[in-house]
């Protein structure tokens, strides 16, 4: 058994080809052989197994509702966490100087499973994929999916025919590759402003998004 | 044989289930037992066909422009393509009232993908697509796929150390369900604005980054 018999275990799959599962267990910083194109496999090989799994699963549920339930389920976050429930960081190679941060643990689970893909095929990476992700789908309930704050901002001004929500960068800090944002969300029909920051201008929308919803009284 | 026979010869795939393939070829204007849940499973299941043909096909490729070619061969313009070569106009139904705009048939081109991954299975829907989208497939340039405009003038700007640009909403025209947006693109730092205006947020900002892109002289 290879050293990553405990994760294989987990994921109900054994790897023929150990050095492909070794790739996709390695970051890039710890050399050139690592998982960033199986990551971009993998992506796809998620994204298909997952709609698969929740077409079966919710026959009667609409398309948006699908695609909102996806993409809970495929975020980085979410990605992470099943990342953690394998234990990923015990198998994973990188350099001492990397922090394994969430999206380097979602990375790799997204490379394992293009690996899994080349390896055993379609109904080996899905069947695994409901295997890792099977707590994450139990927990999801499909109508209340929450939607990101923006839409639901957006669903609310479109409602009340209000104009909708502006968002402004406010200012930009620090290095390119390590910038972060600063953000205003404003209703101008209402008059009201929040603000948000975050390391991307998605997540200080979000969070901007989100003190308007608060003040809102949502 | 069916109907659809002259397009499943394109696809080079016969369905087994025929209710299967006539709702993915009906649009929801047409009745209650369309396209949609087909067409989120599709999207899923292009992805992953499309990841795995690029990666086998660019096995020295970097995860970056995979991913950008990837989105080139599934946007929606790209997909209308398709569904053009396939003559899906003449397969689908649909309420006479309904307009066969290019993502309409965008739509049913993933939902006919969702259809087969349930009819045929996964090597079989890779096949098509594969089949499907070659002359998309052959067309592409690996180092030239094209980034859009937002992208392009935030890695120019990131380049050269200056403010990234920010986008302001400056109005939003007509009935949320028809709305028409005006944004403005500004680079702090250069002193400069252009503006565009879309169907939606996306493309308005797309279009003034592109007129920035040629203020700059790209």
């Amino acid at each position: 058994m290879s050293r990553h018999g405990a994760l294989e275990d987990i994921l109900g799959y054994r790897f023929t080809d150990a050095q492909l599962l070794e790739r996709a267990l390695t970051h890039r910083s710890h050399g050139a052989d690592h998982n960033e194109r199986l990551e971009f496999l993998g992506d796809g090989v998620l994204g298909c197994a997952i709609a698969d799994e929740l077409y079966a699963r919710y026959p009667d549920l609409a398309e948006g509702k699908l695609t909102r339930l996806r993409a809970s389920v495929v975020r980085e976050e979410a990605l992470a966490e099943v990342g953690n429930l394998l234990g990923i960081a015990g198998h994973l190679r990188f350099d001492a100087r990397q922090t394994l941060t969430p999206s380097v643990v979602a990375d790799a689970v997204e490379a394992l499973f293009g690996a899994l893909l080349l390896d055993g095929g379609y109904p080996a990476a899905r069947a695994a994929a409901v295997r890792a992700f099977g707590p994450l789908l139990e927990r999801i309930d499909p109508e209340e999916v929450a939607k990101d704050a923006k839409s639901q901002l957006q669903e609310i001004m479109n409602e009340r025919r209000k104009k909708l929500p502006e968002y402004r960068t406010v200012a930009t800090h620090g290095e390119p590759h390590r910038r972060s944002f600063e953000v205003e969300c404003v209703l101008v029909d209402l008059g009201l402003s929040t603000t948000g920051s975050g390391t991307s201008l998605q997540r200080a929308q979000q969070q901007a998004a989100k003190k308007m919803l608060e003040r809102l009284g949502r």
